[in-house]
């Protein structure tokens, strides 16, 4: 078996793959020729969408500069909307990396009195701790 | 006093404006002529990292569409950096929403163990209820 029939048998198994090609139910509220927008079944709060990129790419590192910049940009087209037609005080966007293994970005309604975290608990370094981290990433970007 | 004035007033209290000025120290990582990548000061995992634009936006909604391109698409390439660098598991990508008035996204280095939540917790939709949302959308987008 070679590892372009290894990859389509997957791809045959992945969900946002079937929703794009039709064989799954999605609610819809966008598309443009790469992406689609579709409301999320298991909403954070209600209006809860996604966006993927109708070719599949396992998360956003393995997709191209094109779909990153289509996803997201699309994404924030559809923030405005969810914002005005959910009276939504602001939208928060979250990449989550591992839950299904094709590319997507979650758009989620929030309100200020909604009553879930801003964000995770937040660490701290110790002195100097911070430039070595600083330093351990720059050195990789020189690398790419 | 004018629109202008009370926009630049606004940006010179900015601390991300500040940063991209020089004028307050950062433990920077990368940079391109649009957007600056350092470490957060307050780390959810030791190497989160933020990437701005070097121009003020006040959120996600009021960047370009070239900005976003920009933001994500060096995000992107930082991920892979950290993930190597840090011997992550794998990048989480957060846009709060309400944190500082001057977009950016959180790059957090996530480790299969880090006793972090993965997700808010997630609710669901009465029947039919989810079409009604997805409507109420669809129709906005329809006018942007």
């Amino acid at each position: 078996m070679t590892g372009v029939q290894i990859r389509y048998n997957f791809m045959a198994e992945c969900i946002f793959c079937k929703i794009v090609a039709g064989e799954i139910p999605a609610a819809k509220i966008y598309e443009t020729n790469s992406v689609l927008v579709f409301l999320d079944i298991h909403p954070v709060s209600k209006g809860h969408a996604l966006v993927v990129p109708k070719e599949h790419f396992d998360d956003m590192i393995s997709a191209t500069d094109e779909i990153v910049k289509d996803v997201f940009t699309t994404g924030k087209k559809v923030m405005l909307a969810m914002k005005e037609a959910l009276d939504a005080d602001y939208v928060a966007v979250s990449v989550v990396g591992i839950d299904v293994s094709h590319f997507h970005i979650h758009l989620i309604p929030r309100y200020y009195e909604d009553n879930l975290e801003n964000f995770w608990p937040q660490g701290k370094y110790e002195e100097w701790e911070i430039e070595k981290y600083a330093d351990k990433i720059k050195d990789l970007l020189k690398q790419i």
